[in-house]
């Protein structure tokens, strides 16, 4: 392994150029051999940036002799074909999430990763985000003690345009899977059953094609904690993205951040700032932390933070949400497993 | 009607001694002509306090001819008899909550209100806390348009002796009961269904006669509304009463109150200071307001802000919890109400 | 000494009534056995709390002979002579401050009260407030260290007609008096030098009378520390009354006290809760609580614990501050005590 | 004019790591020609970052002919003469504080830059922090109202060795200097007069060569606001930048930025976390945000946001405030500044 990791970057969508631009400011371990993107206008974002080398062929990067691993950045149907063609080739991947929205392709992936001796990352940046790390540091630490309540909020500042969530997956692939994985890394503890109740409170139309944009889910773990999640795509007060969890010895939580610290009083009241608007904002560093974590563990040749397992749990909650919202029950994460012969 | 409201009280236990003490020095409106108790023992808090007639017979407190409002701290059994024999008498009743575990017993006592023009209010002293009055005057303001979320934190600090747990009736009926009214008063709307997911993880024993001590409760109300109410019996942190309501225009919380204001810092982090103990130190003037408001209903000839109804749909809600924990499914309040023919 | 300490109230005001309600609903180890003020408009409060007996003359309280202690809330001019006239009659008093406005009367009230072996206590009721007393524990605790900082920021929400201000004896000794005796309480050494720097910001008319509405004031202590104290007689958002102490160990600063803990999000931003309005409602209990401890020392003969030398050192450091704004100049305090042969 | 700005940096030390730093990842709109450093340990980070040139002679980056501005890093007693040289050879020049110590040089320095018609803009970062720009923000659209108070603490976390105290020139060049110019940028009005009470609390030994560790001071502003800053070279709990603006109506507060939102509670109480640690991890953004509009003013011809008048004023308090501290009494900036003939 040489002493700079040499990265080759699939997809420089909005995502893609935030781990492009990261590799090139902010990663001294790391240099990028070559890019790719479909679409040609996207090439100058990397050419600018200093990139030599881009080009509309993924395989292009993926068989580049120089090139020691991948950071795929793909829509979501290709990330598990460019995974296994990258393992094949003896390349390590950084795959964005979801992994893949079914179960037998995750499987896929990870066999493909492990037959082949490569490491997986996937970038489920938020474990990255301090506030929610140092949460999971106090569990560690034994200060909460057993886990008995988790409570996450994650809502959004606006939703996504209903031509988009027609083909986004449903809410809880396209946006609880980060909860879902938020829950498990937090309580350390796999999650056993789902129920869900939402509805579609902002954009009743979405419901026809059976989505929902308000919903609680309630978890239950292995080691006994219950689990909430309340989810909501559109906050008008911006990104709203707490957690707490008691134990029998206390109780942490995360509060949302904002731009400042002020706080003004005039004779109306006192007034506050707005959390970071969204994603882009609030989780700017976790991004950085998160590829710079994938990078470390394959120069150090350490486990990778966040596998294919942890890809494949969170899928599978998302399913068994889906159909618990469907069946109006509780849904066994065996269930779906099972289903799939995992 | 006399200028000053002339009460009797009955029941001079903790919270009796509550009502008497808030009676006699904060309650210019209203005078004590008569208290009782079962236990002798207790008579001379009334006499210490001023009370000039103290019995061991309730039915001496209600047929008393000077007595025109009635104030029942009765153990639970008492409350409907009570209640039923004061209207008859035609006086008014303030009675602490539940008014009863079943509800053919509240429909009973709200028919005997109704039929001899007696107000009834029941003692849901959270709803008259700054904090969450505060929130509901948000709500009916139209600040949080149309409620999507409530979320209602509501966690004691210990658990009562397992002895006292036998005979509680249930975490429901017993604790989640004033979380079921808030939730009702909070979002302005009735609770269609039920779902709980809940543990002994605090005491396993207590599953034995099948109670729990932690719960997670997902109530759907009839204006598309989710809740979610998180319980415990044990927060060693203290009594952990918070809600927060989300809604299409915004969201509001309501945090806990604490002894003072202090912030600390030393070399090992920051340091703020613990909720207030329990109910008695955090609702003390709650109970004060919650008094205050039943008299003046009474002597203005207004609605009681909490009738037999109230209780009704609180101990419908309690029963309905408890049939989803058992049977691990979703509840509709209906099912509850039809099975009493309500 | 009887179980009961039996009091008379001189002064039916503002004040007065304060304490005569606390006296009558919250000191079970108090009675009152008659109150006097010189507008005979003022009785009807006393008699509708139940005081037996109520007079325009301040010497029937102080000479009854079932009276154990005075408690004297006339307009200060009265306090020394009172105070003495009580001292005499070998009854123990508790004064509203400030004592006197001179430091020669404070010495004659001080030699009385010795003299006659009776207890002094003044109304500095901010000392007995949660959020400062628990500040002063911390310091006491030795959990801040050395004091090197002491930051009090103390402004009224409004302030008094201008025809008040003339007569108040200026801002020093009408409102930082309190702060003075702050100081001196938290940082737990005697003030030594004064500079003050100030100005008639709010109502520049005032300066016409020598007095001033805005002022920064600082204190050099016998310890080493130095304190600053800002202060404003308007502050439109509410009565703001915070302050810190810093040390070699660390920092703890009392927040102000609000109506609720409310927290409000749409999208112009967070709304939280003004300061409560003003010295009745910040300092409720600290008035009930300061009233008790004067009962209890008498009661339990320990010491006073806001005695004649207190009351003495707050005023001149008044005089101090007048004369360092009038001379533009640090003033000593010996300066201020030596004038008066202390 | 280039569009891209080609500048040059003088010296590598702690601060010109940073700059060069943000110049090379973070300025689009800048290069870096080359830097000089006298010291050739430190010529390898410049080279590692990608600057093709560096060399031991800052006079060769003055000189360079491509170079369009210079960034000058040095040690202060260089400040002068190079933005001097800079400007007659037309190159547009940002250096870091304090322009100088004496007013006389920094007159020189102005003089030359506008004799030359070039740029000066002074490195006064922390306006440039989103708390305290936005502060600013607050009272120039008059929400704060006429400034009446404005108070700022700013304590390091530990002191400088000793044997650096000795050359630093005392705490009021070295440290207050920042506060200094955060007062006439917050208030947006001159200062007028200062007086300083202070003390060497934490190394009484540096008494010795008239320096002092621990400092309140006094600022009257020409508009009648009062200022009050405290200072302290060592708060145990980290690095401590607050500050605060009262006016007649209202107040805004800027508190200190946490490297996370986490609250912890147990049995023992609340926690939170502590400020960041010093100014490289509170100020990193705010000195991308100063570089940025420096390159940005000269790219624009707009007017420097901290010219040679703000350094001027800032070093002419500082000289006032020591002044006050040996003389124990106010001293006016105009003192000051006719003794130079400004």
């Amino acid at each position: 392994m040489s002493k700079k990791l040499k990265t080759g970057v699939i997809g420089l969508g909005r995502i893609g150029q935030i781990h492009l631009s990261n590799l090139m400011h902010h990663m001294p371990d790391a240099e990028v051999i070559i890019a790719s993107d479909v679409m040609e206008e996207s090439h100058a974002f990397a050419y600018n940036l200093g990139v030599k080398t881009v080009t509309t062929d993924a395989y292009e990067v993926i068989n580049h002799p120089d090139v020691e691993a991948i950071i795929i950045c793909s829509p979501t149907p290709f990330h598990v074909p460019y995974t296994v063609a990258a393992a094949i080739q003896k390349k390590h991947v950084f795959c964005e999430k979801p992994l893949d929205v079914t179960i037998e392709a995750i499987q896929a992936a990870e066999k493909a990763v492990e037959d082949n001796g490569v490491k997986l990352m996937l970038g489920f940046n938020r474990r990255f985000d301090a506030n929610f790390s140092n949460v999971r540091s106090l569990v560690e630490a034994n200060k909460i003690g057993d886990p008995h309540i988790l409570r996450i909020t994650s809502r959004d500042p606006a939703p996504p345009p209903v031509e988009y969530l027609k083909i986004s997956g449903g809410i809880f692939l396209d946006m609880s899977i980060h909860d879902f994985d938020m829950a498990r890394y937090i309580v350390g503890s796999e999650v056993k059953e789902v129920f869900v109740k939402g509805d579609a409170l902002i954009h009743p139309e979405i419901k026809e094609f059976g989505d929902i944009d308000t919903a609680v889910i309630v978890l239950t773990f292995e080691n006994g904690a219950i689990g909430v999640i309340d989810n909501s795509r559109k906050a008008v007060y911006g990104y709203d993205q707490r957690l707490e969890i008691f134990g029998s010895k206390g109780m942490a939580k995360a509060e949302n951040n904002t731009s400042d610290t002020l706080v003004r009083f005039d004779s109306d009241g006192g007034h506050i700032s707005l959390p970071l608007h969204f994603f882009l904002e609030r989780y700017e560093t976790a991004y950085r932390t998160c590829l710079k974590s994938f990078i470390d563990c394959v120069l150090n040749d350490t486990p990778s933070p966040v596998n294919a397992h942890d890809g494949l749990m969170a899928t599978a909650i998302g399913i068994a949400a889906m159909k618990s919202l469907t069946e109006g029950r509780i849904v066994q994460i065996n269930e779906i497993l099972e289903l799939s012969h995992v």
